[in-house]
């Protein structure tokens, strides 16, 4: 995930078709190709390196609000197994990827690192990554960690309520922004 | 400034004799001596660097809240001059160092820098950093990101309202904590 300095994952009043927020496009500058367009390619330098690896995960786990500020990816994330945690009853799943889960995070968890076999489950969302947090089954937290402070929105890192030690484990710089991979401990 | 990943320079509930909150001083382990003790000696390792350069500093800002909390110091911090911006009626001095400022942020850090001379500033307090931050007088910032979420306390960041860029000049990496130096641009 992509964070500022002071903690957001998104500028303020996120929504469909602005699911970064406003202003929150610069969390994402340093995932800019050539032609300036963020997320859907492979960026230059270091964070190609980051977005490299997260293409090389086996599957990816997804909170409901987050998949459907994204267009629910048209039901495709580079080709692996999409899990969903969701309450209530789910909708149709937009393609044969797409797995809604109504038994909870554990639960998405645990299917989604079945599916991926050796390769990492990548995690997608603010609310699920907490959610993941709190139920003890993060194993890692990649941090983009933006040099900027964005002033206001979405944070990343709120009501934990708890304690959590990390280890970090590297560290990649790359312009404008410091990536932080720390092993969440017990 | 020793902030957790999740953005808090101290834990819940922090108050005269408990500066640093409930569980705070997990955030200033890094700066353990020998003895266990933090803030008064020199730590071993990277963290001793950083230790000093807050010690070469030519004058310290400090807010009125972290002042009082931290028992004015005895009125000596590292031997330099320490100005306090102040509302109201200001208290006597607790020793010829210490400068009351009754006319702002702006008018404190002044006076600072032209004690400093040469030698940088130490702004001391979480409010007054973004005080600075707000009046633009903040050159620098120096992050100690500990390698923890803290899950609550006293948060570094908010209500900045607008968003600043920074510029990363210098990484410095000790055991459980990342030292990240960031300029503060327009």
């Amino acid at each position: 995930m992509w964070m500022s300095l002071d903690g957001f994952i998104a500028g303020p009043d996120d929504d469909v078709g602005r699911g970064l927020g406003r202003g929150g496009e610069r969390l994402h500058a340093s995932l800019e190709d050539e032609h300036g367009e963020a997320g859907s390619h492979r960026p230059p330098g270091p964070s190609g390196e980051i977005f490299d690896e997260a293409m090389a995960t086996g599957a990816v786990v997804v909170g409901r609000r987050t998949f459907d500020l994204a267009g629910r990816w048209n039901g495709d994330h580079h080709g692996v197994p999409i899990f969903v945690p969701t309450r209530g009853k789910p909708p149709a799943p937009a393609s044969a990827l797409v797995n809604y889960v109504t038994d909870g995070v554990e639960s998405a968890m645990s299917q989604a690192k079945q599916a991926a076999g050796d390769a990492n489950v990548l995690v997608h969302g603010a609310d699920l990554a907490r959610s993941c947090l709190r139920a003890g089954v993060l194993d890692e937290l990649e941090i983009g960690l933006v040099h900027v402070l964005l002033g206001g929105g979405r944070p990343l890192f709120v009501d934990l309520a708890r304690q959590t030690e990390l280890e970090l484990i590297r560290v990649v710089d790359a312009p404008g922004v410091t990536y932080l991979r720390f092993r969440v401990m017990a």
